[in-house]
């Protein structure tokens, strides 16, 4: 039975208070730690863009980090910029207590359900098993914070990823994982963002070790996902001047490429660059 | 002799009117046809960032771009929204008339002459015969238009690069060249973005023809340019629901990753996706 809301399409849910004005709640069931993934915020954001503006998809979405924000009580401000016959652009900014805690700016437009990336070069899938030959994750991260986002998520692991978490990194920043909603739900198309930043850093497996907070990330949406299981892969080729980029990329069981995305993020300071 | 101001610089220069409001001559000299180049745009905000922020390095920009500005005069608004002990952050707008034409979102920082990029996976620069070896552009479009960004840049393809302009598409979706100032200037770390953005749509090779115009462009510096040749690449995975996505990289003489960039445009409605 897929007839009920899901967790996901609950916690995410806003209410307009005024146009141009949500209330939301941000869930703690969507952390890592305390801190709220990224991408489920992200998701919230793209809920009030999704009421603001005439179309649903996000085509682009640049969201750029100021602070950590804090389970509870959140404004949401959107300015519609500009609507054309293809994309609607706007605004958002997230705002608790008077801090604006994120921005966003993104272009919404309509990905048909037949919409499929044609491949036009350098564009496979990773490699990678089906999902009962990965690697479950369990309740916890591997440094023993509480992970409540892993309760909502059923997350199988490449075999030969996250090495760091047994002690063996890998040596290659690569991190390739099957998720899914552990409630049944279909994957909506704003769950993108937070399979993207749930997936552990991939430079774990190059040493580097601590926090990574992330400065600034783009969604790029290609196409709607039509299986429930869908294969996120984040890799890293370069960290330089104190941060990392880090890009990503989702794909469904049919070998469709669903989105990618890339992200700025700070190194921890104990690491080397 | 380079003791002068390049001609880059002076016509990316911003004139501070009060704090956050800057006015800019948009010049006709890095047009593409009628359009001024996206990248040269960037400049100009990014050199209006400069002013109002303490950092100079652009670490992470999204430039969302909602019309085409003229060439003329043109005003660039711009909000300190975070000054931190590594990042600065801001947002800016470039208005013509009442009529905001392009919006972004920026976080500054410092990235030291002696910063050079850690490999840590994934990045070697792409294969490329010296500028030597390479073919220089001529002074048009290959389909005829005039392009007065090519005076002022030394332009030399991969031999196998732009097929498509002799009339032969390679069928990889790839461009690779040299680029240099043609006034003899060293690259400050704006230019960048325009050369990132004047290079043909790595498209063409595929088959589609037309105008593709940017929809945003996200650009993330991670090393000053140390050699007067730089060379850049740009690459298209995918093409769906009427957009393409590229990829591309800045590397200087000795083999340093400068910038990588990735942006969202149209396809032209002819084509097939």
């Amino acid at each position: 039975m897929r007839a009920e809301r899901s967790r996901f399409d609950l916690d995410t849910g806003v209410e307009m208070r005024e146009p141009g004005l949500f209330r939301a709640e941000i869930s703690p069931e969507w952390c890592i730690g305390a801190a709220p993934n990224g991408g489920y915020l992200l998701a919230i954001v793209l809920r009030a863009f999704q009421a603001a503006l005439p179309y649903r998809d996000p085509i682009t979405v640049s969201c750029h980090f100021f602070a950590v924000p804090k389970v509870g009580n959140a404004e949401i401000e959107v300015d519609v910029l500009r609507v054309g016959r293809t994309l609607a652009r706007g605004e958002a900014r997230l705002i608790q207590g008077s801090v604006e805690q994120l921005r966003v700016l993104a272009a919404l437009g309509t990905i048909e359900p037949t919409d499929a990336p044609a491949l036009v070069g350098f564009g496979d899938p990773p490699a990678m098993p089906p999902p009962d030959e990965c690697v479950p994750t369990g309740a916890t991260t591997p440094d023993g914070r509480p992970s409540p986002v892993r309760q909502h998520l059923e997350i199988r692991y490449h075999p030969e990823s996250v090495g760091w978490a047994h002690g063996a990194p890998t040596g290659i920043a690569e991190v390739r994982a099957w998720m899914r909603l552990a409630d049944g739900s279909p994957p909506d198309n704003l769950l993108i963002p937070l399979l993207l930043d749930v997936l552990p850093a991939s430079v774990y497996d190059v040493g580097v070790t601590g926090w990574v907070p992330t400065v600034e990330l783009t969604v790029h949406q290609r196409a709607r996902p039509s299986t429930d299981w869908l294969l996120c892969s984040v890799t890293c080729r370069f960290a330089a001047a104190g941060v990392i980029e880090e890009n990503g990329e989702v794909w469904d069981e049919e070998g469709r490429l669903i989105a990618t995305c890339r992200q700025i993020a700070l190194l921890p300071k104990s690491s080397k660059s």
